[in-house]
């Protein structure tokens, strides 16, 4: 018995472009004699479909789909991820099943029986969990198939369930585990992962075939690592992050067991994978090609652009410097040297004029009051209108260049910095983006050094520093961790030793700047628990503030 | 037996001051005689708290609060609805609970049976539903609590749930029924919630006291509408719409019935009443007092202009005219006669001078490029910029102006005529929001009524008017109407007689322009299907586009 797994990057809604891959895939794996070939979760619709899977249009063509791969599955048994109808009136309308076709039939339905609803996921607004579990055999081997968290409650031991699908299954004795999936990226993700996989297959004593989905879907980033992982609980088989890959694996060496064979997991490289990968494929999937955004000759814009660049090619990525009064000459020199460095064009636009223009027009109004945030405001939003300009006019795409810990507090201008279709460093807070600009140097300068070593400024007024509106990066990282990340409350983290009075201000400025983050694009998530569909708060609440 | 319901409105995360007011209503409700007074579900930290329940600090303050309301109800019985702490390990954290409280203690918990997933509501992301029902006694009479949606599966008629918790507790013959609510406002939604309250009390024969939440929490307004229903089906009691109140209501007379006392449900005016009350709570649970908002002279900025007024006060209400070259004179006038009949400060700030400026520093990279859609964006940037600015100097909230069918099809610009805190009238298709306009004048003319009249026009070029770019309104709206509240695919459109080229044009805007509407405002909520929380769409799919 010869079983490939397939890792592929599916596109949402494009059910021609996703059953057109999966049948180049089952050629190439009946080519390379494999009995059987597994895709990953939903991989006809791509995952999450979130509410197109209300659209009775969209489930009908996801049983086309399903129809189109069983016609093609001669001599090779299918197995792929699709929405499925639940035929009884009571319940959700739908189940997220698997499929295995063979012979131009469907010859078994697995649904899934823990939907996750938490944090990123949202299945049980969609799908009627799986009641009844069993196997099917095929060449004489009996499979036990599941979906993704299926295999989350090894022997029920996680708290949010109270079913073990494998459990159930194991009374019809199964030979072998498949599991499809589409579990995101996030950077301390993959070892749990690993471990839970691990855990089944020494649980029951079986080999497990695991298959991930990979690619981004606008926020979420699938990263492949795809496992084959032996009865004796070693993986046989990693599949690389982050790209397609097809492997094919004979089941009786697997079954002996014995192999190691990891992929390396260091944190910035996977981030920086994660990241790349994020960036290209919400152009790619949008059909669009090119970049445009703002250097300041600051770190957070410099990162933004080594790793658009990486993602889109230096020829697609356009770069702004844009100075107004306040600009240092440093702030110059260190935006053209990172566009030399990254190889890409830079066009330079003083953003005096229509300065002084709202200045004026403002004036009748403003009186001789003193100026405030509102100027810098206005600063920050003359280089958003002269971006998004360039993006009207030449068919960019606008790209933010906003990080986690301003984004947490509200350090930003809302339609001025925080514009942009994509925020590529917004799940990562200053001190990564410190981390990974280092990480992206270690070979050669790529960011000048001295964006990285001078001390962080917007620049919006003389002599502005960050640090004089914000506390030093160091503590306001590892309270944000605490409080957005771990989901500790003001008691639990002051018990930590962090002052009371900086705790209560930062959580204060969390939670009442929810009303700008809630207009500012999808952030790229690399963390488990990122500004976005993961993290839903009310605007108008007095909690902490 | 004399039983209270009172509809308040509480505020997320406010423990202090919504037990502060329920207290008020304790107090009072003892004046009057009551033996027990009812108030609506997770009253003590609003609904819908959303992620905050994930907060042991939060779920800690709502303990507390529940704690300080028994500690208030000395000879009276408070029903309360709180979030509590699930003691099972398996399944969610918590239950979404009512609570009976009796002389400072708790006497009695009942939990929420079936917990919407879908729309607007995530309660399976918090929630474990409940499994076992009980009925309570209280001076001889029993009582069957239930918590909202779980009175929505009348005898198992609702396919998504197989629980009917009513049909079980009829098992322990309870006398009266309570269902404790937090049901939002949509225009259509007050008959089908009638019908439900009133098939319950029919079905068991029982008289039945339903009490709702009301008051706007960002985009969801809670309309409140409380009802008390004899056993003969007939509303012997329906509070008022969108405002607090407190009755009082002798068990005697409700279970004799015979009497039918509904409130007025006219379309336009409830709209109104419910953006009214949207917008205030908006406001004053943000704590902010004043508005302000550009002023084009057309229909939807005048529209806006007045409820917001109607809200906050004319004094509280600032318009601003911002006429750029392609401005005609009627739109001038148009929008002062506007501010003249709402009695709102009006200033006048040509957006020449900047738009001028940007034309400047762009012609070097702009070389001789025709004039195109980026010069209409400029212009609606402009616009933002200066109302920003106002915004910020001034601490006032910029109003957005966009309505349903532009935002649906993209016809607007990010970061200029899209931005904004609140969306007033964006669940209003165009032709709705004439029909508020007409209605709004039907005493005295204070939407001018060529405003209404003429042509719509974003005049951002010479003699543009919307039609250029769109379809007709009637058949726009009708299109969009079955694609995002009836959920229907092209197919089906197409084949109510719509014509087919015109159908897939209207669904493939709507599609592409999901990564707009993403960074849009937070749009109060009058229909059964919303752009926002209610609509959850992928941004890079590639479905009917």
């Amino acid at each position: 018995m010869r079983i490939a797994i397939a890792q592929l990057n599916f596109h949402i809604g494009n059910f021609e472009g996703n059953v057109k891959k999966m049948l180049q895939y089952i050629e190439q794996a009946r080519d390379r004699r494999a009995d059987m070939v597994c895709f990953s979760e939903l991989a006809t619709c791509g995952y999450p479909p979130r509410d197109f899977l209300e659209f009775d249009d969209f489930i009908r063509q996801a049983e086309e789909s399903v129809q189109h791969l069983a016609a093609a599955a001669y001599g090779i048994a299918v197995v792929v991820g699709s929405p499925a109808r639940n035929p009884v009136v009571e319940g959700k309308d739908l189940f997220n099943a698997a499929f295995v076709l063979l012979d131009g039939q469907i010859i078994f339905q697995a649904n899934k029986a823990l939907l996750p609803t938490y944090d990123i996921f949202d299945e049980y607004r969609y799908f009627e969990p799986a009641s009844s579990f069993d196997v099917f055999e095929f060449k004489g081997v009996r499979f036990a198939l599941t979906i993704c968290e299926d295999l989350w409650n090894i022997g029920n031991e996680n708290p949010l369930y109270t079913i073990c699908p494998m459990d159930e299954m194991m009374k019809d004795s199964p030979d072998v585990m498949i599991n499809i999936s589409a579990s995101p990226f996030a950077y301390d993700h993959a070892a749990s992962r690993i471990h839970v996989i691990r855990a089944n297959a020494t649980r029951y004593q079986l080999p497990l075939f695991y298959i991930n989905h990979v690619g981004a879907q606008t926020e979420l980033i699938f990263d492949g690592g795809s496992l084959v992982v032996s009865p004796d609980g070693k993986v046989f088989e990693e599949l690389p992050y982050f790209e397609e890959r097809m492997d094919v694996y004979n089941l009786d060496e697997v079954v002996r067991g014995g192999r190691e064979s990891p992929q390396p997991k260091e944190k910035m490289s996977l981030i920086l994978d994660a990241l790349v990968l994020g960036v290209r494929d919400y152009f790619g999937k949008l059909n669009f090609k090119k970049a445009i955004l703002g250097l300041s000759g600051g770190i957070d814009s410099a990162l933004t652009a080594a790793i658009v660049a990486r993602a889109l090619g230096p020829a697609n990525v356009r770069g702004v410097i844009m100075p107004s009064r306040y600009s240092s000459e440093h702030s110059i020199s260190d935006a053209n040297a990172l566009a030399e460095n990254l190889g890409i064009r830079v066009d330079f636009i003083p953003i005096e004029k229509p300065f002084s223009a709202f200045d004026k027009v403002l004036s009748p109004v403003f009186d001789d009051l003193p100026s405030d945030i509102t100027e810098e405001n206005i600063q920050a939003r003359c280089r958003a209108v002269i971006l998004m300009a360039l993006s009207n006019k030449f068919g960019f795409i606008l790209v933010n260049t906003s990080n986690k810990s301003e984004a947490a507090v509200g350090y930003g201008t809302l339609y001025g910095d925080m514009s942009g279709g994509l925020s590529v460093i917004g799940d990562l807070y200053k001190r990564e983006v410190y981390e990974l600009a280092r990480y992206i140097n270690s070979e050669k300068e790529i960011i000048p050094v001295s964006s990285i070593n001078k001390p962080p400024s917007a620049e919006l007024r003389p002599d502005q520093k960050d640090s004089d509106s914000l506390p030093d990066y160091e503590d306001l990282d590892r309270i944000l961790y605490q409080y957005i990340e771990k989901e500790l409350g003001p008691k639990e983290i002051i018990a930590m030793g962090f002052d009371e009075k900086l705790v209560r201000r930062v959580l204060r400025l969390v939670n009442i700047n929810e009303f700008k983050r809630f207009q500012t694009p999808p952030v790229l998530r690399v963390s488990n628990k990122a500004f976005g569909m993961g993290r839903r708060m009310p605007i108008v609440g007095r909690y902490l503030n």
